[in-house]
């Protein structure tokens, strides 16, 4: 990394990420895989999600929040479900893992099911469902997160931003990668409208008082984010009931933290001294295609459906309908050729990243 | 029924329209069943997926596009999913057969995933979902629907209000009971303000053109119902993703017509000439409970998370949070007791309906 560089290949920010988790300790394969998963966001256009979190997984290990030889492993099963103890690893690693299980029991059985407890953040969801496509497999992650959101009616930050991602295999196609936060904005679109002093659409928070506001610096003061719906009579209470599934399939079910309880991304706050399970929990699930239909049948049918929804009506001429999943394949097409731009504040932090570690860049 | 009451037990609701599908040529124990799915709903406070409809149901059947001595099966399976063919028959009576296939494939494997073609609409899907309950099991159910809603850039109606609803057992509360349309506002409350010309909140739905709007009569002039979220700035793309992941799951796994092939609810729109795949779909899906955890641990949990949420801080000292599914649970409690009301013009139709088929009431 140097100060005067942005642009940098995926293959240098992996070399860079596989460093700083060698540093802390992981081994050479997991260090790769966790520097492929994160980098993984930044190729997809995902920035939020990459290398501009790095020093912040670092944070938590110095913290003694991750175990960096973490050795996740399955605690309770059945032919088709799974409960995976991730050893408090990173989430890059447990994810893979745990959706491995869920892909080797839909091997077997048609489906596999997987919830994860004493996990870390798992970087995109997308990835990990991803992992189904090769097998001809429908792919479905989810995990809860530290609590920004509040419950319709409520002004407490009692949920993550809790995403659902669906992936489902096409054949001529891009497949369709539906990845999403069950809030109506990610807090990282938030995080940008701080940095920029700019204020963000009525909808996206609300102040600590529980009223609309416009100012994304009012999250800061106690304010809270707002389920997909943003108002009791725009569905709200949808938003919530999906995010409130999340943290059931991801926490509950598996015996990790949720709620309130689910502990902070960020270092400098200290998580729930008394927690309700260990680590925060993720739910992985994965399909046959064939277990259900001829493959071939099912891939004339998405193609055809992806087909028909890409020749929609359209609004605005110049606004086609956007199937889920093509910006982010677009863009990892153009970015796997010309790099990826780095913010000048992520360079920075990761150039002092890599001076505490003595790593050579 | 009779014309000037308004007020009737679930069980007089339930004859009559046992009465009405046996004369439709349903055997009794069908007829049964589907008046029970059917009653469930004006139970439950769900007006508008009730008795309301059963006129409707009967159009469709006189239409020759409901076949009253449906034999649903499985036609393509591995141990934890299946496909089923509905063999055009009632959803009412498809959708509680093939989650009973789902339940059986979880007692045997841990879970059941199972997609359904070739049927109609199946009434609310918290009935289906709801099974599970009593075998400690999780549950899933979706259906795609006749198409009302626009994607997120297009004002043509691709997508039904397709609804998802995930059913989680409690111990000492009710469970938890997410049952929610992917669209901003069900098309029954469009219904209702169509009736009484009065104006809906704007994000529910746009005119032809694709404009803003809050007049509900747009919608017989072209206009749709707008995705979750109701603006691109305010999420309704997730909306749109949610909706065509429940429209894949129903009906591209199973060989059902998908997007603006759905055949349309009302009898006197005629479903395309050129489908591409037979009937509405449906998904259904159930999990044990102990398949990832003990069931005592899970209990406790969830009862946990529940008493959490409810004591979550409040905008409004007067409005609790609300946990999904209360609402509903609260109605059956009361209309068990004191009768379900009808809307007068629901009795009208129905006595009309009655006299049609001379049946006594």
């Amino acid at each position: 990394m140097q100060a005067e560089k942005l642009n940098y290949s995926a293959k240098e920010l992996e070399n860079f990420s596989k460093k700083v988790f060698q540093n802390m300790g992981l081994s050479e394969k997991n260090a790769v895989l966790a520097a492929k998963v994160l980098i993984t966001a930044d190729l997809r256009g995902i920035d939020s999600h990459g290398i501009a979190r790095l020093s912040g997984y670092y944070r938590l290990w110095k913290k003694q929040r991750i175990n960096a030889n973490a050795n996740p492993k399955i605690i309770h099963e059945s032919f088709s479900t799974a409960t995976v103890d991730g050893d408090a690893g990173l989430g890059l690693i447990v994810g893979p893992y745990a959706m491995q299980v869920a892909i080797d029991k839909a091997n077997q059985h048609g489906s596999g099911w997987v919830s994860v407890k004493n996990s870390n953040h798992f970087g995109i969801a997308a990835y990990h469902a991803m992992m189904a496509l090769e097998h001809d497999m429908i792919g479905i992650a989810m995990t809860n997160a530290s609590p920004l959101v509040a419950p319709t009616n409520s002004n407490e930050r009692m949920l993550g931003t809790n995403p659902m991602c669906y992936v489902f295999p096409a054949k001529n196609f891009p497949p369709i990668v539906i990845d999403m936060a069950t809030s109506t904005a990610a807090n990282g679109k938030l995080e940008i409208a701080q940095r920029t002093n700019k204020n963000v659409p009525f909808g996206w928070l609300q102040n600590s008082k529980g009223e609309a506001s416009n100012d994304a610096n009012e999250l800061k003061k106690g304010g809270s984010l707002l389920p997909l719906g943003s108002t009791r009579e725009n569905g709200s209470h949808k938003g919530f009931g999906l995010s409130a599934a999340v943290d059931i399939f991801s926490a509950v079910l598996s015996g990790a933290n949720f709620g309130p309880w689910v502990p902070p991304f960020v270092a400098f706050l200290e998580p729930d001294p008394n927690p309700v399970g260990e680590g925060i929990g993720h739910f992985f699930g994965a399909m046959r295609i064939d277990g259900f239909r001829k493959k071939e049948d099912y891939f004339n049918s998405i193609d055809t459906w992806i087909n028909r929804f890409k020749n929609a009506k359209r609004i605005n001429e110049n606004q086609p309908v956007i199937i889920p999943g093509e910006p982010e394949f677009e863009a990892e097409k153009i970015r796997s050729v010309e790099g990826i731009i780095l913010n000048e504040n992520v360079v920075k932090d990761l150039i002092e990243l890599a001076e505490e570690l003595s790593i050579k860049y």
